[in-house]
């Protein structure tokens, strides 16, 4: 057991209250929408709330930026295992990953930890269209994803909730 | 813009309901209770319905698996550029990374796609708890997480909802 924090007791009360009225305990382990969103960490993202998504629908994929690089390994399994047909790759307005140069944040890792510095590619981006765009055209030339499957690029407005198309 | 597909047609109405009713559009950047989950993209799991979060609380990473390998990048930007001082990994039963081989799964990819098998390590794994610790593990190994943050381990069960904690 690991130590209690703040963090960890209002997680599992939350948890609780989840479990306590929870209906969707044999759902099957493909998503029954088959499709992927692959999108950012962002605390402000509600994938879910915003796609309307229930328990069972659709592979969420995030990492910082919603990088597909990150992303391949499990997009091959979605699609090769789990036979998603689909994917949506929604970046965000006002994201960290514009307010930041990779070689700004090695240099943050190499002084705060003696050069642990074991990631020196961090991906950031400066434009979010552009960085969709990017994106896309990644997983498309990594050539382990069917040419006819649908790919369509997205940015989610913090500022309204409203995501809008980007055109690739 | 790209094709109209069922689903982008299907998550666009329900984001424009999201929209409709949208009042989060001043949410600072920095997840306001500092802590980040890593988690599987597995489309059984709503990790804000299931942990109490609210749009704006915490940063939320999942790839197949959760494992952090995949995840490290975005817990380095989490924690040194937007401030996070926390980490929760949840592993889940019946997750599809106990299903496979790597080695099968590469000769999957090399089948489907006449060798373009770019992405080799797939991270499968036998055992939910012990892929929790070993994860828990590389985070800490990769020595760019200060020692005093806590990391708990969990796993998440389709079966009920709960989140139980494992020991590392």
């Amino acid at each position: 057991m690991s130590a209690t924090t703040k963090v960890i007791k209002e997680v599992t009360a939350a948890n609780d209250k989840y479990a306590a009225s929870f209906t969707k305990g044999s759902l099957p382990m493909p998503p029954g929408r088959k499709f992927t969103v692959v999108t950012c960490m962002d605390a402000r993202l509600d994938p879910a709330k915003a796609l309307g998504l229930e328990e069972g629908d659709a592979h969420v994929i995030r990492n910082a930026g919603g990088r597909a690089k990150d992303a391949l390994r499990s997009i091959i399994i979605s699609q090769q295992l789990l036979g998603t047909q689909e994917i949506l790759v929604i970046h965000h307005t006002d994201c960290g990953m514009l307010t930041f140069k990779d070689s700004e944040l090695r240099q943050i890792v190499k002084d705060r930890f003696n050069g642990n510095e074991e990631h020196t590619e961090f991906l950031s981006f400066t434009n979010v269209e552009q960085s969709v765009r990017d994106d896309i055209k990644f997983i498309r030339d990594s050539k382990v994803v069917k040419p006819e499957i649908p790919i369509s690029g997205w940015v989610y407005e913090v500022e309204t909730g409203k995501i809008r198309s980007v055109s690739v």
